[in-house]
């Protein structure tokens, strides 16, 4: 099998490296290796042409400006649809479709750029690349139509603003949000065989409830026929199973007979709580193992570019291929060109352990890890107040204020001060007298920021990764600006700005999360939340995509239909939202005439609504009355895809989060480098910097790092410090890689490329299960 | 460790078997030697003592009898609260407290029982027997007082009976639900500070909600003010959560301004989305914790008592310990009196697989779980037309109908009949020719049964395990016979019977169930979820003491304060549900009178709306009215309690259901009966079963099995063929416990008895987690 490996990795048009190559022949080779690493790093796995120009355009394809501009690109032909009738803010058709071509001529020439890169068979035999042809071409097809018709003013509909976030999906970039489409498809014909025996239990019920009930004359709240129709059956009985239409579906029939309620318990039985669990069961079940497939496809494909890197570097030492000290630091620096020196030199002491001048494969596979892992350095510095006047800082009194700021006791003190305010801030405010507490406690807070920069080191406390800190002191300066400015414009206009107050009275309340900091559990959970952030981010990206599609397809189906015009709704026509039809409707009723898809931004608004499913019924019945019943259809279907998917998925993948995080623990690559920290006697440990210990216990001077010599370390590292960043701010995806990183022996060079990308996740899944990981 | 395994089991008084015992003492160590295996194979995990007096008690307290007459008046307890005021069906108050008093002795001849068989220290130990006790007590005492009160016609509460859920618990034979209890005591503390956490982002959007909508003067539909007390703003808050009364308390807002909608989008990702999904991970994984830790005991406290129960009877031969062929055989017939003869001669030959006349230790201590596997014994016979009139069954006619009937299309045919059925029923009833219909399509399901009993072998057709086949028949029998009487009673009195024509009409409808067991992919999943069902059933038990208790003290709080009296809601009185307070109210325009707390049955109906959450706002909003703002934190109590606790660990149950279902496999015990059954030629398969190749293929004559001698197996087993019940159909638990089985090596003894019963979760959590079983 490693033979295998390694020839599907000698196979690419690469010329092979002479024995003496000259200069130039070198350069292109570190830059070839480079790119290899740099992909390995960032687990970007595009293909591409091996010849001197193609690496230099895969560096400039992959440079960050460009990775913006098409960002950029993607973004403003997206937000398009806020300017296009219905319009937020109207802009003419010739404005908004100039800007359009000139989106796509970006996306194509991103394109072309990439077929410049990507060998000419890859390019075309990826969907992706195809897909955004497709598009491109659909897209000006129809925008030609529709400015043609819109020229003799026949009005036709724009459906190529549907097709819009194929570009967001299909760009290389996004890799997370198409991962997660993946996992969507992979999981529907699970979801849909589920789905069939669940929509034939529907309508078992149905057919059911239209013999028993349907004959006997009952009405709803409303007057209407009680479950006549087997349609309007089918649909109410879905509409139950979100539960949006309980109890209200059932009281005419219980009502009416005591017992009929039982045959509406059993279908919530059934249908709500065991169906919609296997359905999470089926998502989550589905999710977890494309997951872990792909992540075993990543950790290979990276152990496989490595190892190509590796082959273009190596010469010969002794009996053994090995890459030279000199080649390893001039390729970490072109990988990883901001890297400080003293870092890059505690890499290479971590991959040259016996300082042999040279790096080994199996250490040589680790640097991709090795630049991955975040090493904070810190320059441990005595406080600036201690250098300019030492006399008064190391006074008995300033020790005293120093030792007071660092004790417990401080931050409780604090947490009564902040507890106080809150039940100020839920007094009445007109009282004068509590508007002159504001800014006492306004005032208290400053004083706790000045005195906490008094006992620490000011760049310490404001440390890259000291969150808390920053939250704070942010939150303070924001409270202070906001409120000065409000009170000037106040005594100066006696005018109220609103934003400017609605801002203030946010930012004081925010002030109030700081209780949280102070309670080391709600901070564990708080970190575990933070870090599900990034992969949020992605659901974001996903949840935009489906929204974006439906907002698209509702606003040509019920644009106008429901019209907000008068807040107070006295007219008779804001009444009944500017359509006669929602005349006693509850949805005129309740005053949803907001709730409409006269524009993009309501139209997610609604959509959003939709989302929580609560009164899907009402929503769904009052776009039904103006337009046809054919249009609950539409809801059923959002319903479907993102109450049934995309929601169970987002649960599925908390819940994978959470128990990921549960089961933490060191990479061995991490262990490495903190034994090589201690080794060298330049750690710190995390709780250190926290409590100040830092500043009072360690006494060193600053001292620049030679480090080009590998004698006398412990002096050259001194007075500076690394630390691993904390583990806790991980992603789950990196985490399950490292556990299966960790399982690939250091000398396996793992399937060849073709075996890696036939991946099924039916290889990977247990075939003996045991009892830990069955359950 | 296994020394220390040991000397704890040697430990109990328990008379240490001389050299040669005596008959009555040999008799007495049988009947302890088989109280243990018999608790190793149920699970029981009651110590006893070993007195012969104590062992005999002890077979009596496990009888059936007992067990079924101790859940009788635990049923009786349950339903008094039905005949009590407020009463469903009224009783006088002497009738029920005797009926009570009646039950509460039968508990406490029940605990005596208990109290003589099992050692008086693990007796007072306990508490559940203290538990039962003080409730017995407290009852009898709330009986005195109200009874009292009562004869002096002054009304007070019975409170008591908020605790009669605490004898259904606390019996040593609701382990199920004990088991899930605990598994909620040991999932609060994580769950309180996500809560905690939780309440305390819900505070602050109230407090921003205060101070963003409070003075603006908006107004909700029904005119009352909008967000300007805190207390209402938590509670609207906090029923934002469960989606309740989304979008209505956005709607003020956002009618007002368009910005502000961004408030309640916030809001409902982080409580709605992130902590709900939170609350599940943390449940779902104390609940997957804490259900292997209690496997792990239940496994090592079984193979503790087998190896107690090998000790008793053990005799030395040779060099080694071993229980004799005779005594084996005494013991199991003592363990399973109903087990079959053949059955037990197939475990002897798997126990004593060397035939050498005895059974050595690690074969012993199977013996357990060779009773629990359910070996069904199949008497192959011939089809009893076969025997009566061979010439006519066997002619060319009839084995073409034979033939026809095995066929696919038969089925296939049958499956068009049944959606033709399906649309039929979907028609208008009324028509006389589809009345006319429905006679030929039950005829035509008759007809099916008929030919399929002509060319099965009717005793292997309605086999113990062939589900659907009696599914099938019982259905259209009591079609026919519901139909028939409808007919009859139409025709005689011209009066259409309620009760009957609803049955007739669902019976029709569940036959087109049958369409699920022609598709092979449903019937899977129908499968798992029937699996599902005995714990689902511990679900409805836990669920029914929670309910019981928010019951009863809803009755007492809101008892008779909203009234149903008119169906047609036409007296102004049935309007407003008989209180005025409810005028112009939510409540009383959407008609839900009937959703009151008047007797235990509508309470429960009551609670069921709440449990599915829609609409709890209304509820809660009505009965506040009626009595005080306070009522609404009944309804946040039950809220928290069912749909935070159990819901959740409903759903995680059923995850961890589908894990497991996924990753089946045969046990080693399984495994080992398998290949014994194959060697004697005497296996049958499940597929030759169904497809009823049976009959055809095997042409044996009905034998006898003598079974007692060793010899000539292959002829003696002939005509009886054995079958391991499909596997299919076994609970998670028992999936569970097997995998974990299968992980102790068959000679490790186990910890000792303590070490066991102080297993904490956290020594079984894996402390190297890899990729397979992290995540």
């Amino acid at each position: 099998m490693p033979g295998a490996g390694r020839a599907a990795g000698v196979r690419r048009l690469r010329p092979q490296p002479s024995e003496e190559p000259p200069a130039q022949e070198e350069d292109q080779n570190l830059l070839l290796a480079a790119a290899y690493v740099s992909d390995a790093q960032y687990n970007r796995n595009v293909p591409f042409e091996t010849s001197p120009r193609a690496i230099r355009l895969y560096y400039f394809y992959n440079h960050w400006t460009m990775q913006v501009a098409i960002y950029f690109f993607i973004c403003v032909d997206l937000s398009l649809a806020l300017f296009e009738e219905p319009a937020l803010f109207p802009l003419p058709f010739l404005a908004t479709s100039l800007a359009e071509v000139l989106c796509l001529t970006a996306f194509f020439g991103r394109l072309v750029h990439f077929a410049k890169v990507t060998p000419q068979m890859v390019f075309w035999k990826d969907t992706k690349n195809i897909c955004i042809m497709v598009t491109i071409v659909l897209t000006l097809i129809d925008l030609i139509i529709y400015g043609s018709l819109e020229a003799v003013n026949v009005h036709s509909v724009r459906w190529s603003r549907a097709l819009r976030p194929v570009f967001l999906i299909n760009f290389p970039e996004s890799r997370q949000i198409r991962r997660t489409f993946r996992s969507i498809r992979n999981t529907l014909p699970d979801i849909l065989y589920v789905f069939l025996l669940f929509m034939f239990s529907v309508l078992i019920f149905s057919l059911m409830a239209l013999k028993l009930f349907g004959d006997r004359g009952l009405k709803t709240v409303e007057g209407l026929p009680y479950f006549t129709n087997i349609l309007d059956i089918v649909f109410e009985l879905y509409v139950l199973v979100t539960t949006a239409n309980s109890p209200d579906v059932m009281m005419p029939a219980y009502n009416f007979n005591w017992w009929y309620c039982l045959y509406f318990i059993t279908y919530t039985i059934i249908n709500t709580y065991i169906f919609m669990s296997v359905f999470l069961a089926v998502v989550y079940n589905n999710y977890r193992k494309h997951l872990k497939n792909e992540i075993r496809k990543l950790a290979y494909l990276k152990r496989h570019k490595m190892i190509e890197a590796f082959n273009i570097l190596k010469v010969k030492v002794g009996t053994e291929f090995v890459v030279t000290e000199a080649q390893w630091r001039r390729l970490a620096k072109v990988v990883a060109p901001h890297i400080s020196g003293p870092h890059l030199e505690l890499l290479l002491r971590i991959s040259d352990e016996g300082q042999k001048g040279h790096v080994d494969k199996v250490n040589f596979l680790r640097l991709a890890d090795l630049l991955n892992i975040q090493v904070v350095t810190i320059n441990i510095r005595r406080h600036p107040l201690e250098d300019w006047m030492p006399r008064v800082y190391r006074s008995s009194a300033s020790l005293l204020v120093q030792r007071m700021v660092q004790h417990r006791i401080f931050v409780w003190v604090y947490d009564v001060i902040i507890l106080i305010n809150a039940i100020f801030i839920a007094l009445d405010e007109r009282n004068p007298f509590i508007s002159y507490a504001e800014w006492l406690f306004l005032s208290l807070y400053i004083i706790e920021i000045l005195l906490k920069l008094y006992t620490y080191e000011p760049r310490a406390y404001f440390g890259r990764r000291q969150f808390w800190n920053w939250f704070d002191t942010l939150i303070i300066i924001a409270a202070l600006v906001a409120t000065v400015a409000n009170t000037t414009i106040q005594s100066a206009r006696k005018y109220n700005s609103q934003q400017i107050l609605d801002i203030v009275l946010i930012l004081r309340i925010l002030r109030l999360l700081r209780i949280i900091v102070s309670i080391q559990r709600f901070r564990v959970i708080v970190t575990t939340l933070i870090n599900i952030g990034p992969t949020i981010l992605t659901f974001g990206g996903l949840v935009l995509v489906v929204y974006y599609v439906f907002a698209i397809i509702g606003m040509e189906a019920f644009h106008g239909k429901v019209r907000f015009s008068d807040p107070n709704f006295t007219s008779p026509d804001a009444l009944v939202c500017g359509n006669p039809a929602l005349k006693d409707s509850a949805f005129a009723r309740d005053r949803y005439c907001k709730n409409n898809f006269n524009d993009l931004a309501s139209s997610f608004i609604v959509l959003m609504e939709l989302t929580v499913v609560n009164h899907l019924l009402l929503l769904a019945g009052g776009f039904a009355l103006v337009t046809h019943q054919a249009a609950k259809l539409y809801f059923i279907g959002f319903h479907i895809v993102v109450v049934i998917l995309i929601v169970n998925i987002f649960i599925a993948f908390i819940l994978e989060a959470f128990f990921v995080a549960y089961s933490l623990e060191k990479s061995e690559v991490e262990t490495a480098i903190e034994k090589k920290i201690q080794e060298l006697g330049v750690g710190i440990q995390e709780e250190e910097m926290q409590d100040g210990k830092l500043v009072d216990n360690v006494d060193a001077k600053d001292s620049g790092f030679s480090g080009d010599d590998g004698d006398n370390k412990r002096k050259d590292l001194k007075g500076l410090y690394f630390r691993i960043a904390s583990k806790k701010y991980r992603t789950v995806d990196a985490l399950l890689q490292q556990m299966f990183e960790s399982e690939i022996a250091p000398e396996e060079e793992g399937p060849s490329l073709d075996e890696i990308l036939n991946f099924s996740p039916g290889d990977l899944y247990p075939k003996n299960p045991n009892f830990e990981n069955s359950a």
